[in-house]
C-alpha cells in the first residue's frame, strides 16, 4: 500500500496506544509519552521514505530530503498534537502525505532543486499547556519570552521540556533559518467541500481570532443552607453568560462564530454552590471587524451579568491572531496544480487556525484544504477517503513539480 | 488550653498539611494520605483524652471510654473528610468536641454508667468518590452492594481500600452492634442562629434531599468552522438548564433550595465545541412534598431544552434522603441541657444532612447546632469562635449527665 490510502491507515494507526494518552480514544499532547511514541514511528517512516530526521530545541520532528541545490528548503508541514478525544486527521494526516510526497520523489530517485523538509510540529492545538502553537512560533522565530505554565496536572512546561532535552528559553533555538515555501495539507474541519462536491480546495488564508480567557468569583457555599435569595452563584452567572455569547453571534447570521469551549466549575462538588467559574471565548470571523464588533458586544455583556449577581469578574485576552493569508503565487501554482489533476478551481477561506498562519511570518505559505465526512472534527467521528487523500497527494506533487520548475 | 478553644485549634491544626490533600487549602478526602496523617493524629488525641482507639473495617476511626456498665454506647461522632477548599469545622469540630467531653470526664475520674465512643467518619461529604455517607452507612448496617466506582483519577473505591486493609465487600463489617443514643455537635452552615442572636440550637431534623446527575451530549467540534445554526453544543444546553433550575428555585420563594454544584465540560479545550457537559442538581427541603414538587418541575424542563438543541439526555438519581427526625426524648434532653446553660431554648431545622440522619437506623439521634459566621460554610472564609464551641462543650456535658441520670 502507498499514497493517500497508506496516509490514511497510518493515521489511524497513529490513534491507538502507545500513540494516544487517553483510554478508548485518541489524546495525543505535546511532550508526552504517547508523543514521544508516535515521533518515534513517524521518525521511522521519514527514514523508509529517504529522509534524515532530526529533532529541534522545540521537540519539532523535521525529516530532510536533499535536493540538487543546497538552498532554503520547500517546508511541508503540519502537527503531531491533538486535542482530548480527537478523531485521527487533524494534524498527521498532512505530515504523512508530506512523507509520501518524499517517498514518491524518492522511489522515482528524483531529486528537486530545493531540499524537502516534512515537519511535525509538536503543539499547535494548545491541548496542554495555555498556549498554542507554541512550536511553529519557535521554528517561525515569533517566539520572545514564553511565560511559565502548567498542564492541568500542575507539570510545568519546564518540567516537561526537560524530558525532551530542553527548556522553555531554549525553545528559541529551534528557530528555522530560512524557507523557500510552506506547504500544509489538512482536512477542512467544515461542511464547504462535501456541500459542493469537491475532494480539494486552495486556502486563501486564516480567520482573524480572538481569545478570552474569564474568571468569575462568587460565594462557595453549603447547597442545603444557604437560600437562594442570598446567593451568589458562579456558575448561574456563567450560564448567562454562555447565552448571551451564543445569542451575539447567532444574531450576526456570517461565517462569525463563537464558542465557549472550557468552563471549570470550583469546587467543583455536588453538594457545594459554585463560589468560582472559569471559561474560555473563542470568537473567529474571515473579517477581523466583524470579529472585533461581535468581541467587543461579548464584552460589554459580561459585566452587566456579573454586577447583577454580585460576582467579580477578571477578562483576560490569551490570543489576537489576525487573518493571514497565504501567498498569491503560491496559491496560483497550487490552483494549476489542482486543476491539471481534473479538479475544479475551488478557494476557501480557513475558519480555523493552522501552523502555516504563523509560518507565514518565515516563508510564503500555500494550503490545501482535503474534503471531511460531514465537516465534523475535533472528535472520533473525523473522517477522510484514501481517494481524497491520493488525490491531495498528486496535487502536492503538482505543486513540488511546479514549484521547482519555477525556481529553475 | 483545653475545652472549646481546645478544639477549635485543634480543627485549625487538621486543615494544613500533612492533614489536607490541596496546596494552599483544604481538602481532605476519604482513604488519601492526609486523611491517614488526620486520622493518626486524632487517635492520639483520643489516647490522651483517656480513650482506646480502634479502626474498623470502613476506615473509621473510634475512640472507647469505659462506662461503669458494659451496655450499648452512646456515640459521639461526626466526619473526618471535606469538600474541596473546605472551612476547618465542618465535620472535624464535632469529633473534637466529642474528645473534650471525654477529656473534661476523664479528667474528673468521672465514669458514666454507659460507654462513650467518640467516632470520626471518613466518608460523609462524597468529595471523592461518586457517593456520600458512605462509611456511616456502613456504621448503621444499611449498606448493602456497593457499587463499583472510581475516583476522578480512576483509583477505585477497591484500590483506595486496599491501602487502608479493607475492600469493598468488607465494608459491611463495620456495622456497629448497637447504640444507646447518636450525638452529634455541627455548625449550622447557615445564618438562622446568629440572624436570632444565639450561639446553639437543637436540631429537629434533617431536610429531604434529592440529587440527580444528569449527561447531556450533542456533537463535539472545531469551534473555527462550525457555523452557529448547525451547532449542537452541550454546554450552551446546560447554561439553559442551569438557569431554568434556578429559576424554579427562585419562584418557590420558600426553604427550597436547588443547585448544580458540579459541571464537567468534555473535551473542554478552548478551540473545542462541547460534545458533552455532565452535571449534579441537588434539591432539598425540610418539606419532603415541597422538594418532590421542585425536582418534577425541574425533570419536566429539561427534555424540552435538550429536544429544542438536538441534544440526547440521560438524568439518574442518585440520591433520596427522606427528612430525617431527631428523636423527640433526646431532644428534650438536650434542650433541658440548654436552658440549664443559661441559653433560650430553639430549635431549627438542617437543610443540610448529616451522618446523624444515616445513624438514626442504629439509634436515636440528637443534633446540637453552633453559630458560625455569616452562616459561611464549604468554604474557607468558615468560622466558629471559641466562645461558642466551649457552650456546645457545656451542653454536650450536660446532656451527658442527664442521659447517665436517666438510665439510672
Amino acid at each position: 500500500m502507498v499514497g493517500g490510502a497508506r496516509a490514511v491507515e497510518r493515521c489511524k494507526a497513529l490513534g491507538r496506544a502507545p500513540f494516544s494518552d487517553m483510554e478508548g480514544g485518541l489524546y495525543r499532547a505535546w511532550l508526552t509519552p504517547a508523543y514521544r511514541a508516535a515521533r518515534e514511528q513517524v521518525s521511522a517512516w521519514m527514514v523508509e521514505a529517504g529522509m534524515t530526521p532530526r529533532v529541534d530545541a522545540a521537540a519539532n520532528l523535521i525529516g530532510r530530503y536533499a535536493g540538487t541545490g543546497d538552498g532554503p528548503p520547500l517546508i511541508i508541514g503540519s502537527h503531531l498534537d491533538s486535542v482530548r478525544d480527537a478523531g485521527f486527521y487533524d494534524g498527521p494526516l498532512g505530515i504523512m502525505l508530506g512523507i509520501e510526497a518524499v517517498a514518491a520523489l524518492s522511489a522515482q530517485g528524483r531529486r528537486m532543486p530545493f531540499p524537502i523538509e516534512v515537519m511535525a510540529f509538536g503543539d499547535e492545538e494548545g491541548s496542554r499547556f495555555p498556549a498554542a502553537m507554541l512550536t511553529s512560533k519557535a521554528v517561525a522565530g515569533v517566539l520572545s519570552d514564553v511565560p511559565e505554565m502548567a498542564d492541568r496536572d500542575g507539570v510545568t512546561l519546564a518540567e516537561a521540556l526537560a524530558e525532551f532535552g530542553s527548556a522553555p528559553d531554549r525553545l528559541m533555538e529551534a528557530r528555522h533559518p530560512g524557507a523557500l515555501a510552506y506547504l500544509e495539507a489538512h482536512i477542512e474541519q467544515g461542511p464547504v467541500l462535501e456541500a459542493d462536491g469537491l475532494a480539494l480546495g486552495v486556502v486563501t488564508g486564516i480567520a482573524a481570532q480572538l481569545r478570552f480567557a474569564v474568571v468569575m468569583k462568587g460565594l462557595a457555599g453549603h447547597a442545603g443552607t444557604s437560600s437562594m435569595p442570598l446567593r451568589r452563584d458562579a456558575l448561574a452567572g456563567a450560564a448567562e453568560m454562555v447565552l448571551a455569547i451564543e445569542s451575539i453571534a447567532r444574531a450576526d447570521a456570517s461565517d462569525l462564530v463563537a464558542t465557549v469551549g472550557r468552563l471549570e466549575v470550583l469546587p467543583g462538588a455536588a453538594n457545594v454552590i459554585p463560589g468560582e467559574v472559569r471559561l474560555t471565548i473563542d470568537v473567529r470571523s474571515g473579517d477581523a471587524a466583524r470579529r472585533d464588533r461581535a468581541a467587543e458586544a461579548i464584552l460589554a455583556a459580561l459585566p452587566a451579568i456579573a454586577d447583577r449577581r454580585g460576582l467579580s469578574l477578571s477578562v483576560e485576552q490569551v490570543h489576537d491572531l489576525p487573518a493571514s493569508p497565504c501567498d498569491p503565487g503560491l496559491m496560483d501554482l497550487l490552483e494549476a496544480a489542482l486543476v491539471a489533476q481534473g479538479h475544479p478551481a475551488r478557494r476557501l477561506v480557513s475558519g480555523a487556525g493552522h501552523d502555516a498562519m504563523i509560518l507565514a511570518s518565515l516563508a510564503p505559505t500555500a494550503m490545501l484544504f482535503i474534503r471531511c465526512r460531514d465537516g465534523i472534527s475535533h472528535n472520533p467521528a473525523e473522517d477522510v477517503t484514501p481517494a481524497d487523500a491520493d488525490a491531495a497527494l498528486a496535487v502536492m506533487l503538482g505543486f513540488i513539480t511546479r514549484l521547482g520548475d519555477a525556481r529553475v
